[in-house]
């Protein structure tokens, strides 16, 4: 199949060049290198270190004996869209090239306004690609967890059955989303659904949780393959920024009461995970939402496993919960469904525990770049719109795990 | 109060200053004047003309004895909004700067874009510059009924209360537009009831029905203060559109089976409901939603009514129905609340016969205007991406009504 990726060079876009070369496929994809620029504009840099572009083509095709064909630009010049379309003509679209950031979409005005239209121009610009030059192309879109928010209720993929004063239909689940970026992914979901129904477009939705974990298996040994790893407030997933705050002996850091519950995969679970959808399309017309995520945490009882598998490792640190720069439920219910995936055959591949210890085993080497760092390992950007460094909550503090 | 009118040249925004003004509010706006762009570029111009800036601007002042405080710019400019805000310090702030229309949105790629990201901004940049310089006041938003869309159970005003597997909750009512267009309103709701939740701002969404009508009673007979009316695919709304096409003899065209049910209220009552919101501020913190119309109408019962009133008038004209250009049903169930308002104390003004006597004798003395555009009374934007005249469904040919 061949398929074409959205922001190639991203944490999921570049492990998923690989698994899916591995796999047969024949890969190529675009990226402006925006993240890279980003986690530079929130004083960081990635733990480990990516390779420039022509060395990671390079490594590609020496590892999987094809061509990873690569373009630069900007999916917000509709020009440039159509000119690759028209080359590789894909039969599907991994849609990785948005935002991804939260806390980016809440440093100021300007920042809103940028993950919004970026996101929601960059979405529009596939869909009329795909409409014009592929119209029977899979659009993969990469959603997320949060665009549900925390509801009293349990959460449906994408659409439920109701009745409502004595009369019956099936609706898109509501949507009570956190921030900024999550609401643009919201008017993404909306923007595809809508381009299956009007254009008979096939597309599936991926609610993804939260993703952690330093590699996938056909990175092997090269270190030209290896994907970038953030542990900045903004592009630093929680159990991502945990493991890092071990490595350099950083307490953990929880938000709030830290009961948020969320769900959460390792990345080599969504690389399986996208490849299943890939794998198995939709029909024309058809907008599905798969909920993709493993199983559902705790954060707190996330931090204690990396704080658990970190001791083993020699890396004693303790868990100390942060005032919290987020306006959001720290204690609540939440019950997400997640069937499609399983009944299409998902299997997750390791517990988390050992899922932390390959990626921790994998940090190590690279402490320095995370003490360098160190810094940014405490938010300041907060919901409410100041810009001031997060405080410790003394009276929160959680005694050190002992193993 | 002192009114801030985002949008102040357009169809509600211009007899809305005057409404304010009449009932003794102080009231500025802003408008880029698009709108007077975006129906050229559709090859069309209003009905009825509208003077220039600085001619409605004396008017104003000679009419209620006060300043319109007006100023010409892009609410997409940050700073714009910001100076206008420090200036004029509003306790209020009415969002009708947005692109309007649906089939406007669905031209092209371009014309998608750019409607949602222009709408996206303005509301943002209203939305921050409330946060930081005036966070007490209440914004008015003008939504759309269209957000609904046109679901198989009751539509409440923004929020239902709902069971689901044995939990309960009240959730967002789930929305499901018909154009980018719509989605780009469904995303400005979204936003501010964001904004209210982390910021504390408090925001009146209007879900309005389809306006119609060319007056309130505050112009009084001053050419200057006319609003706009436009009869175009893109910014003529239904029941306008008929009007002007009864004084030219022209069929009346509803799409498709002409079953589509949709929220109706005439101009005048449009700015009573507005004004009702203004005047009833929510709390701090509160995102209220009303669903804004006077009665739901079936389409051809609409068409029935203007051509029974153009009779009246001498103007005999048949009803005949067009191949639908946009993808929606035209037959289904429709039922919104509408209460808040009426509990508020809205009180319908005319029935819809003595209103459309009204535009129809005002559009008369127009008629070689909407003659001169006679070609844009035949919609040629199509949902499915072609941009082709629609025609005359024959079979579906509805006798004259004979009064």
């Amino acid at each position: 199949m061949r398929v074409f990726i959205a922001g190639a060079d991203g944490y999921l876009g570049w492990p998923l060049a690989q698994h899916l070369a591995a796999r047969g496929h024949d890969v190529a994809g675009a990226d402006v290198f925006f993240r890279r620029r980003w986690v530079e504009e929130m004083g960081s840099h990635s733990a480990i270190p990516i390779a420039q572009t022509a060395d990671r083509l390079r490594a590609f095709r020496e590892r999987f004996g094809k061509e990873f064909r690569f373009w630069e630009g900007d999916l917000r010049d509709y020009g440039f869209v159509e000119r690759m379309f028209r080359e590789f003509r894909p039969e599907a679209i991994v849609h990785l090239g948005e935002c991804p950031s939260a806390p980016y979409s809440m440093v100021d005005v300007h920042h809103a306004v940028f993950v919004q239209t970026n996101n929601v121009t960059t979405t529009f610009h596939l869909l009329f690609a795909m409409r014009d030059l592929c119209p029977d192309a899979h659009l993969v879109k990469l959603g997320t967890m949060g665009e549900y928010g925390t509801p009293n209720v349990e959460i449906p993929e994408g659409f439920f059955e109701i009745e409502f004063r004595g009369r019956r239909d099936r609706l898109p689940f509501p949507r009570q989303a956190g921030s900024w970026y999550h609401w643009s992914k919201v008017a993404g979901s909306n923007n595809i659904m809508f381009a299956c129904r009007i254009w008979g477009l096939r597309a599936t939705d991926v609610m993804q949780g939260v993703v952690f974990g330093s590699r996938i298996d056909a990175m092997a040994d090269d270190e030209r393959l290896l994907t970038r790893l953030d542990f900045d407030q903004a592009f630093g997933t929680a159990v991502n920024r945990f493991s890092c705050q071990a490595v350099v002996g950083h307490p953990l850091t929880p938000f709030g009461k830290g009961h948020q519950k969320r769900g959460f995969l390792p990345l080599r679970d969504s690389m399986q995970c996208l490849t299943l959808a890939l794998e198995h399309p939709p029909q024309a017309g058809e907008y599905r939402v798969f909920n993709q995520f493993e199983e559902v945490y705790d954060v707190t009882e996330l931090a204690g496993k990396v704080q658990k598998v970190a001791a083993t490792l020699g890396l004693p640190v303790e868990v100390r919960n942060l005032e919290n720069p987020r306006t959001e439920l720290e204690e609540h219910f939440y019950r997400p469904d997640h069937r499609h995936l399983f009944d299409l055959g998902y299997q997750p591949t390791h517990d988390v525990e050992a899922e932390l210890r390959i990626m921790l085993r994998d940090l190590l080497r690279y402490r320095d770049r995370i003490e360098a760092k160190r810094d940014v390992l405490i938010p300041d950007v907060r919901w409410d719109g100041q810009r001031k460094k997060v405080r410790f909550l003394e009276h929160d503090r959680i005694a050190v795990h002992e193993t």
